[in-house]
């Protein structure tokens, strides 16, 4: 096949295959032809210079095509993502090819001055990046149009003609990784630095922010722990506790966002500028001329977005609102129901049968927010959001707001509605255990398990087929393209959010919770871990600075947190007793200790500084060498103007 | 004088004077004459190439230099500060002098491309970054110690060389402007395009807040009228009074910033970059090495002035905090005083006698807000701030928290501890209405009534003497030079900021308050107005793209006004009346109303775009261009190096 291509050097000596490209079966050959020549044709052609080598198949039928590049290409294309390395002098700067020499660890022949990671995510930006020119559809293709400046790998993607595009693993790298990771038993923090080098800044952060999570509620497991041994369970004694519990929430949150910059700083991500955002894949609209380009491709007009945003999608939300409320209910019937059973009949059976509904609830929640999640996609994708980060937020919008109603709702009610601490307790314990053994499971138990015999099956069938040098990578391709796509920390954060809810909300009344947070997120790295290296296709690295909308969330959630713990302290029997004679004064002084807490919560926000110093005198320092560097060339400018 | 200068062109043909420089008396020859020369030196040698000619005054002793730059050196200046103005195309742009032919309104010839106030802006600006080379010390004054790199203005302020340096009136602009602002009666806005070409940015916005301010508080004032004229005085019609409050003082907020935007993209403040900021010309300290800059300049541990803010500072506000609730207290006794006269003789002498106390202890605020504005500078500057913006921000802390507690504590003890309705409307008034006469009083008519006696004694002298051609000049400075130094908005704003609280805070049991801000603010556009024009010197413009701190602070008391006016609600005999049974279900209640009202509050606060999609989408045009151009670059390179 590759002899047809007279303009593909296969024969390349360096070819390293990076990023694996599957076409669709049947694809037309011209088609095949075009895009392979647009992969390798010239920057000055408007190509992506890229390397593009067939995968040889024995099954014959499957178009799959392994890209690479060439090692100055790779640099060139480091510069156009704008990835900041490390210099010589330690400081970051961002990579340029001509200031090369400048930076740590380069040599003209270290072909490991990129990760591959880095590699693979320039080799992906190159690609979304080829751009139609006067092209008017795609060849073979008449109903797949294009026009110019459209990205022809997202049409290619949108009409169903490429499958797919993923980075190869790296055995060996992986087999290391794995290794350092989650190889060995052992106490300490995860790497990482290699774990970023592998997956890239995203995925890193996320292990970073569980990682740092998990250490901050092991100061609130260890006050758990006693109230558990020495049985002070009798509910009033938890004014401590709560009270911990607020400068707890609010502390790690700003504590976070130091770590946070710390370590984007040393991975460069922090002083990565904001490239601008193309349209994302799925948005669709009648070609017209975008106020801001100037360039003519799609637009949909925005008072449409509103009218389906407004008008379907928000009495949607209400309504499964609603529907969340509803299910609630029966649960406090079941509820009642259990325990008039109990009443009835008192046998071990039936006091078993007490914890019966709350873990049918929680199975129920747990059905129901999976479920609402592929509605609140598909509703988000219908309301049709140019950029994909204003999807991103619509899409977390819903999804939070009804995973907190339906997590929540029923603790909130009886804690404050009904005031019964005994069954907040027996409820709580119930759906935060039960929430975290499901998800184990589903996420990444069930999907291991369901790979692990696909592969044995693929391996069998493999071995049947004759081999050449070339099988393992053949086998790797062809393993590796059947595996799941890891779609994102999305779930992941959720859970953390919700755990978090469960931690800081009512803790105080069932302090055993973050002792099972810890347990819980301890075996979650692990599995994670498992997830992302066994499980699921090697997602493209994604440079990121911070974990986003999810800081945001967090922190409303640890406003919340103060509010709720602010009334059960002052519902506890304790804080009762010394307001003997007024209920009033109760309530007032409750209600003005909270908006103090609320204030300094926000003040403290407010002056400690995002950044460490440190970190803030290195970004002062790059900043005033650009304003110093922009003055001297004006000087230079201003001299020369000024001698005519 | 002039002729010992070889190296100043005093005959250069279109000298306009522009800034006026003032030494002190007896400065030495050879200081004058190593300055000047510094000053017309060439960039190249670490000039400034700016123009100076010595104002020839009858009574010599004085030396007063007037500095002006040819047309050319401004354009170069105005690129170095980073000026944006309008292209041709009408969108705004960072000015370049190479692509100076693509801006509206450019032409060689054309001197009135840039405004004068930019013109003195660029002066005061080439002459604040006139560095010290290898002068050990100003020649002539061994103790005005020099490093290089240091700003040479700076030290000869510091060392009492340089009284001052300011810019000159425009007599013929100032006439006009006079006129279209406050010379005629009219009903309409103020020019405030005029007033940004003439003053500079930060005093337009002063201008432009002050006037939306006036015009968002007429709906208050309108609703409030007709309570005082029908008499709605029972104090418990203000419910609906008290609602409204609430959405008013959040969404004028809100719109303001949008406002805002629009009038700073205009004028290009929006798009400026921030500059690199120096230390400010107090700031003292041993020399080091800067880590930032790299360079040797004075440097203050961080730690010592820690332990000046945290060991004295504080201390020493909350002592005047105290003091300022012990003279509260003492009020409430005159005030019981007043009461128990009126009681004993009642008579209109009595009655009149009721508001005596009021008014003394307004006028007693006064003064301590006064006597403490100069403590808080003193102890601030002690604190010695390295930067201007730092030393700004913590005055104006040290500042808002003494006049918010000074202001309005007794307010609050009134109206939540003695719950005494009809004295706090009575209090408030008076407050309120003493505050704005004295305000009025002190801030404008005073000044401008001393500033004309004096004009008048000038004008007397200036006639005795001879007069040649120059003598309009000579007289316009000495003139201008004794006129007050106008200090920045700080006390505009902080005035108004106190008028905010007294309207948002309470205004729902006095609705007239929003009548008397009203009228006040109608008065103080034209008596702010006057005294800009006619009281001080002329303030150096200084570009600004939003009103800064103050945003926040206002939009802190408009969170406060959301308690106290939910409470004050809560309070009322109306909402008491629905809540018969139970105290503790009212203030549940109210507890509850207020919880969602700021949580309505942050999500309109963080849903609103801070600026209007028509600048969004200009903002990001630019954004994108740039980009773009930054793509072609590394296109092009990357063709280059992939050729090779």
């Amino acid at each position: 096949m590759a002899e047809s291509w007279p303009f593909v050097d296969t024969f390349e000596p360096n070819f390293r295959p990076l990023v694996v490209i599957e076409l669709a079966k049947g694809t037309k050959e011209e088609t095949i032809e075009w895009f392979a020549k647009r992969i390798v044709d010239k920057k000055a052609n408007g190509g992506a210079q890229l390397l593009v080598k067939p995968l040889v198949t024995e099954s014959g039928g499957e178009h799959i095509y392994l890209v690479g590049a060439s090692h100055l290409r790779l640099l060139l294309g480091a510069e156009t993502v704008g990835l900041v390395k490390e210099c010589s002098d330690n400081s970051m700067r961002t990579f340029t090819y001509s200031s090369r020499k400048t930076f740590k660890d380069f040599a003209d022949d270290n072909h490991n001055f990129l990760t591959i990671a880095e590699c693979q995510y320039i080799i992906k930006h190159e690609l979304e990046n080829l751009r139609a020119k006067d092209e008017k559809m795609i060849p073979g293709y008449p109903q797949a149009k294009l026009y110019p400046g459209k990205s022809i790998v997202r049409r290619l993607l949108t009409s169903g003609i490429l499958v797919q595009i993923f980075p190869l693993h790296d055995r060996e790298e992986l087999k290391k990784l794995r290794h350092s990771w989650y190889g060995r038993v052992k106490v300490g923090y995860q790497p990482l630095d290699e774990i970023r080098c592998y997956f890239g800044e995203t995925i890193a952060l996320y292990f970073g922010f569980l990682e740092y999570f998990t250490f901050a509620l092991i100061p609130m497991a260890v006050i758990g722990i006693p109230y558990y041994v020495f049985a002070w369970e009798d509910y009033d004694k938890y004014v401590m506790f709560a009270t911990f519990n607020l400068l707890w929430s609010t502390v790690i949150l700003e504590v976070w966002k130091r770590i946070c910059a710390i370590m984007t700083y040393r991975w460069g991500t922090l002083l990565m500028k904001r490239q601008f955002e193309e349209p994302r894949p799925g948005f669709h609209g009648v070609l017209g001329i975008n106020p801001v380009t100037g360039r003519e491709e799609p637009v949909y007009s925005s008072i449409k977005r509103q009218i389906r945003i407004y008008l379907v999608s928000l009495p949607f939300v209400c309504l499964c609102l609603y529907f969340s409320l509803y299910v609630m209910m029966i649960y406090f019937d079941l509820e009642q129901w259990a325990l008039d059973y109990h009443e009835a009949n008192e046998s071990n059976f039936s006091s078993l049968m007490l914890f019966v509904p709350s873990i049918i609830y929680a199975i129920v929640i747990e059905i129901m927010n999976r479920i609402y999640r592929y509605a609140a996609e598909f509703l988000t994708s219908w309301e049709n959001h140019r950029l994909e980060s204003s999807y991103q937020n619509h899409l977390i919008l819903k999804v939070l707001v009804f995973n907190f109603l339906n997590c929540f709702a029923s603790l909130f009610y009886i804690a404050f509605v009904l005031f019964d601490m005994k069954l907040l307790r027996q409820s709580l314990a119930t759906l935060l255990i039960t929430s975290q053994i499901l998800n184990q499971f589903a996420e990444s138990l069930l999907p291991y398990w369901l790979q692990k015999r696909h592969k044995e099956r693929m391996k069998k069938r493999m071995c049947s087929l004759k081999t050449d040098t070339d099988l393992s990578l053949v086998e790797q391709v062809n393993l590796e393209k059947e595996m799941g796509t890891y779609f994102g920390t999305f779930d992941d954060y959720l859970e953390l959010f919700l755990q978090f809810g469960y931690v800081s909300l009512f803790s105080c009344v069932y302090p055993l919770a973050a002792v099972f947070a810890v347990l819980n997120n301890i075996t979650e790295i692990y599995s994670d871990a498992l997830k992302m290296c066994r499980v699921y296709k090697r997602p493209f690295a994604e440079p990121t600075a911070n974990i986003g909308v999810w800081q945001l969330a967090f922190e409303t959630m640890s406003v919340i947190s103060v509010v709720t713990n602010c009334i059960l302290i002052g519902m506890s029997p304790q804080v009762n007793a010394l307001f003997t004679d007024s209920k009033t004064d109760l309530i007032l002084t409750v209600a003005l200790v909270e908006h103090l807490v609320l204030a300094i919560k926000f003040i403290m926000a407010f002056l400690i500084p995002d950044k460490p110093r440190d970190i803030q005198i290195k970004l002062a320092k790059l900043e005033f060498e650009s304003l110093e560097a922009l003055k001297q060339q004006q000087m230079k400018l201003a001299a020369e103007s000024l001698k005519e």
